[in-house]
C-alpha cells in the first residue's frame, strides 16, 4: 500500500497555516541551494520537498513542543528533519522496484522526473540531511531526539513496515487485518508518534508528558493510515470494510484527543490537527 | 567508477588484526539479530556487512582516537557506524540503476541475493542504523561526531560524488583528471577523512590535532581511490597512466604520514594503516 499522504485539499485552521508557513520557510533555508553542485540532486531534493505536502509530521512536532510549554520555534529544525525523512520515504517508495508510481501528488514522481539512479541518491540525501540537521541541534535533548527519530525510521519502524509491505505485494494472501495493522503501525504510526515525541523532547517535556503524547501519536498515526486507506479504497479499508475503517479511525482520534486533556489550551495545535484529520474522511 | 573497496588479500599487522576483530564483534552486537522480524532485511544487513570488508574506515577511526590519547574502545561504536555507512553506499552503488554490479567481493551483490526492492531498503536501513548508533553515544563530542559524518556522507561528500559519477557514466567525455579527482575526493576521501576526524573527536582531541588529522585523512583518502583505480585499471589511473597514478598515491601517503610526526608512538595504528595501503599497489 502506498505510504499515507492524505492529499485532499482540506483547509487548515489559521494557526496550522501559520505554523506550516514557518516550516516551509525553514525547509527552504535548510535545503542546499538548487544551484549548488551537483545541482541535479539539490534541484530534485527541492522538487520532492516542495510538492504540496501537508506538513502533517512537522506540525505534530511543533504541536508536541507547545504542549510541554516550549516555544514552537525551538522544534522547527526537528520538524523540518521529520519532513525530509517523510519525503525520502516517498521517493524510495515510488521507485520501480517498490510501488512503481509514476506520479506523486499530481506531478511526475522523482525517478520519472530525474531518473532512477538520481532518485535513489535523492532519497539517500534527504535522509542524510535530516540526521545532519538533527546533529546541529544545540539543545540538551538533541541526542534523545535523534535517537527517537532514528529508531522510528529504522527496521523496527518505517523501513520494517516497507519490507513487510513489499512481502505482501508478492504474497497478497497474507493481507489479513492483523498483518495490515502491523504494517500501518510501523510504516506510518511509528514516525507520526516520533514526531510528537521529538517535539515534546525539543520543548523540554518531562517523561510522563512524553509518554502521554506518545499515546496520542499512536492513535493519530493509525487513524491517519486508516483514513488514507478509506480514501484509496485499499489496505485496511478493504480488509475491514469502508464504514468500519472510518468508524475505527474516528474512535482512535477521539481517544487520542482525550490524552491531551491535562494539557489544557497548550494542546490546541494538536487538537486542531486531530480535527483536521477527522475532516479528511 | 565503483566505490573503492581494495580487496586484495594483503595481510594486516597484528595490531590491525586485533582492532578489526573488535570492530567485527561490535558490529555483530549492534546489528539486529537475523531472526528478528522482518528477518529478510536483518539477514541481508548482516550479509552485506560481513562479506570480507577490510574495515579500513573503522580502523582509521580507532587510530584517530588513539592518536589523541583516547582508548580505542571509546570510538568503537562510531567506528561501526562508519562501516555501516560504507556498506550502505556499496549496496546502493551496486543497484541496476547505478553501477549494475552482479557481484561484490566475489559474492552476489545485495540486490542479486535479496531482490532490488529489499536492497534499496537494506541500504536505507544500514544508513539509518548508523545514525541511530551515533545518537546513542553518551560522549561530550557525540553531536560533533554525528555532524562530521553526516556532512561527509551528504551531497557535499559521498552522495554528491555518486551523483557526479552517475553523470560521468552518461557523459564519459567529461572524464578529465580534474573531474575524476573531484569525484574521488567526495566519494571516497570525504568519508575516510571523517573517519579519522570522528575518531579523534571520540578520543577528546583538541581542534589543532583534529585539523592535522584531517590532512592525513585527505591524503590517505585520495591515495586509496588512486590505488583502487590502479588495481581496476580505470578512473584516475586510466586518465593519468598507471605509473603516474601509483607514484602520486605513494607521494600522498608519504605526506599524510608526515602529518603524524608530532603524535609519536600514539600514531602507530594510523602509520600501519598507511603502510598497509602502500602495500596494496
Amino acid at each position: 500500500m502506498p505510504t499515507a499522504t492524505i492529499s485532499r485539499p482540506i483547509p487548515k485552521t489559521k494557526r496550522l497555516e501559520r505554523l506550516a508557513a514557518q516550516v516551509d520557510q525553514t525547509l527552504a533555508r535548510l535545503l542546499p541551494a538548487a544551484a549548488q553542485s551537483p545541482s541535479v540532486v539539490h534541484e530534485a531534493m527541492r522538487y520532492c520537498v516542495f510538492s504540496g505536502g501537508k506538513r502533517f509530521r512537522p506540525l505534530l512536532c511543533l504541536g508536541g513542543c507547545e504542549v510541554v510549554g516550549g516555544p514552537s520555534r525551538q522544534a522547527l529544525s526537528t520538524a523540518c528533519a521529520l519532513e525530509l525523512i517523510h519525503a525520502y520515504s516517498l521517493v524510495h517508495d515510488d521507485l520501480p522496484a517498490m510501488d512503481n508510481a509514476d506520479e506523486r501528488r499530481g506531478k511526475p514522481s522523482c525517478h520519472r522526473q530525474f531518473g532512477e539512479g538520481n532518485a535513489i541518491l535523492v532519497g539517500d540525501a534527504l535522509l542524510t540531511l535530516a540526521f545532519e540537521i538533527l546533529s546541529r541541534n544545540g539543545m540538551p535533548n538533541a541526542m534523545a531526539i535523534s535517537r527517537t527519530i532514528g529508531r522510528a525510521c529504522g527496521t523496527v519502524g518505517l523501513i520494517g513496515g516497507q519490507v513487510l509491505d513489499l512481502q505482501m505485494i508478492s504474497q497478497p494472501r497474507g493481507s489479513t487485518e492483523r498483518a495490515l495493522t502491523e504494517i500501518a503501525q510501523r510504516k506510518t504510526a511509528a514516525l507520526i508518534t516520533a514526531s510528537v515525541v521529538a517535539g515534546a523532547l525539543a520543548g523540554g517535556g518531562n517523561p510522563s508528558s512524553v509518554k502521554r503524547l506518545a499515546r496520542y501519536g499512536q492513535g493519530i498515526g493509525l487513524a491517519f493510515q486508516l483514513l488514507d486507506d478509506v480514501h484509496d479504497q485499499e489496505g485496511l479499508a478493504q480488509a475491514l470494510g469502508m464504514e468500519v475503517a472510518r468508524a475505527q479511525a474516528h474512535r482512535l482520534i477521539t481517544r487520542a484527543v482525550a490524552h491531551l486533556e491535562p494539557f489544557g489550551r497548550r494542546a490546541d495545535t494538536l487538537r486542531e490537527l486531530a480535527m483536521w484529520l477527522t475532516a479528511t474522511a
